[in-house]
């Protein structure tokens, strides 16, 4: 069973409107066990319409589309798909009756136009739409199906789940269950390291399937396992699994929803540990990802945003000598920040960076993208030199997960119970 | 002219990625006046690349790619497009030369399958990449072109700006004024509110159009002229412009490329004030957004993440009191955080946050959402009692806009010079 996603508006086309609903309703289809070849997104033009859902069709069992239900006089989709079926539009009293209510109950009387909202191509299944006036549209034509849906998400997203995917389970006879995806999260390495000693894996995946996904500053690698019931799934995504996690030791962080932050908080909260964190450079993001975890505040004591030389010098304690004598961009700065802010917090482990993060301050001796990040945690005080590459906010990311990972390997071997 | 763009990668057919590179791409031709009546996005299948850009090139005069320039094994478009134009590959020595510095700049030796990205169709022109290992290529044959970038945006933004943009003006020789586009930024109210307030200009648009866009925290107000020269665009546009701003007065922050941080930057530098923030809720979020402007070591001097309570006390100076009657979250402390956090900074402006982010340590007294903002500058001293919706994240961006709007409407309406 395959599928095709088709996106209509001139408001994609020209770049106005990011398309989220074709990634929504794709990670859906693909969770469902449906395959999906080609996206294409169209303006709100019947001609065009028509040629990219008969064009599709022609390809794959099940057409979705999105957008064009609306009252408006560029709302096509409806009445292209009733022409290339054949299918004459038919009023529907009982959905005329629900959008006169939709406005009713907004104090507002239905403009004339909205009527159209209520034909539906004769024979054809409506998918109810309680946030909006649009109903959705399901017709079955031979062995084909299109199913019509709204562009706006917050309407279409709950139409999916309560109507669309029951809808392809029944036509389907996939049990969703059969496919099971994990992601594995891996920070360190870049992609062609990971491909490298994954490769003899990749070239012969077929069943799991082997994803490999680059981020700015992680990898993921997607296992997806198709099986009759979970429990086989899950042992041949175990198998494969346990293998992958061994070849690219030590380097997995977490599965799924894990976040490298999540990941840190969750072992501070096994070993009892408070943490706090001085940053120059990141101006707050490493905080900002720790304090994204809920429940963070158990273990996340303080975050200082030093900008300025003299927060430094007045908030973290770090000598004036210090930054006179080495920058405020060198190890020894880096250091006493870490130490500064632990002091101040009473935490037991803190991290802190100071860098370069452009696009201006460069020097041929201190580049954009130079970053000195300090670690102290028991006696142990070390600082590690980073040259990292990208814009402003890429370099920030970056400096913040190696400071994350930092943290979480330390806790991880070092900090054992 | 007429151009389509196409988007390879199966991590977007499987609805792991969101496919921003075809909204930029879309806007930037949509900006050139180059139409493009057609997106698609295939897998990392080589016969399936073909099909789609085969079709592509039957309808259009350009074809822009992204994805699948890498140096993996599912790296494909290079190759496709090189068959499909009947081309031999050929090692460029000089961009071999460029991939092997990229990784000793980083302190590694490049992977033998690196190499390929050095390989380019016979006779096509390369597009520099400063910020990857995979040059973009531009291949012509007849009157027909190919434009492939690589996935990640980082690197292919750049090269659109520096490489295809001149190529494509130059190409079709359109003067890229006659599409004319300006986005006005408006922050509080909400995008119904606005489309009340400009109901009748919404109507009867044609030219300029105006599309509304909802973000998390603002909304953006897209106006789209179109003229035969810079002169007239601008005519056109800068009536509509001046009555929508005075509609929506005092909520429109900015245009295009500005950030509401970006403006508040701004704003500081031109009054030579300084700024510091102390963050409950936020943890770290308000420093991020300030210090993602670049310069803004200029303005900023502190953040303060003040998570735990002893932070509160030992480092911006809340009394033991004022948290013990009045609690955490509480008008009193946000304003004793505003003002210890100045004090330490040294600044002439300060802001405070204090609140519940979620989803737990909601009551029914201080529910999640609830965040009280303090500021201070010069005699003025307030506190402002918000309650927000969303899930942890949007109340820290929420929390954050709110601060930041503060902030703006203080420096343009009570510091002016």
């Amino acid at each position: 069973m395959s599928a095709e996603i088709v996106s209509t508006g001139t408001e994609l086309l020209l770049g106005h409107t990011l398309n989220t609903n074709a990634q929504y309703i794709a990670e859906r289809l693909a969770a469902l066990g449906v395959y999906c070849y080609y996206q294409t997104t169209v303006g709100d033009n019947a001609d065009r319409i028509g040629q990219v859902i008969e064009n599709a069709l022609n390809r794959a069992d099940i057409v979705i589309t999105t957008g064009g239900l609306g009252p408006t006089m560029d709302d096509l989709t409806k009445e292209v798909v009733a022409d290339l079926f054949g299918l004459p539009m038919e009023m529907h009293p009982d959905h005329l009756a629900k959008i006169e209510a939709f406005f009713q109950r907004r104090g507002r009387k239905m403009p004339e136009n909205n009527k159209k909202q209520a034909m539906l191509p004769a024979g054809s299944q409506a998918i109810p739409n309680h946030l909006g006036t649009a109903p959705g549209v399901i017709v079955e034509q031979d062995d084909k199906v299109v199913i019509l849906l709204p562009g706006p998400p917050f309407e279409m997203r709950p139409m999916f789940e309560e109507t669309v995917i029951p809808y392809l389970a029944a036509k389907t006879k996939i049990n969703p269950g059969v496919l099971h995806s994990r992601t594995l999260k891996v920070v360190g390495p870049g992609e062609s390291v990971i491909e490298n000693r994954l490769r003899d894996l990749l070239t012969v995946q077929s069943n799991p399937t082997i994803a490999l996904l680059a981020k700015t500053a992680e990898v993921h690698v997607r296992l997806t396992a198709r099986a009759r019931t979970e429990t086989e799934a899950a042992a041949l995504m175990g198998e494969l699994e346990a293998e992958i996690r061994q070849r690219l030791h030590p380097y997995v962080y977490g599965v799924d929803e894990e976040s490298l932050a999540s990941v840190v908080g969750a072992l501070l909260n096994e070993r009892n540990l408070k943490l706090a964190i001085a940053e120059s450079c990141t101006g707050g993001y490493i905080a900002h990802q720790i304090t994204n975890v809920p429940g963070s505040s158990d273990y996340f004591l303080l975050g200082v945003a030093s900008y300025a030389n003299s927060a430094k010098e007045n908030v973290l304690a770090v000598d004036e000598e210090t930054l006179r004598t080495y920058g405020a961009v060198s190890p020894e700065t880096a250091l006493a920040m870490a130490r500064g802010v632990r002091r101040l917090a009473g935490s037991d482990i803190a991290a802190a960076v100071t860098g370069i993060a452009g696009p201006g301050g460069g020097t041929e001796e201190k580049p954009v993208g130079l970053v000195y990040a300090a670690f102290v945690a028991g006696d142990k005080e070390e600082v590690e030199k980073l040259q990292l590459f990208g814009d402003r906010v890429t370099i920030k990311e970056k400096t913040t997960y190696a400071v994350l990972n930092r943290l979480r390997v330390y806790l991880t071997e070092e900090a054992r119970p």
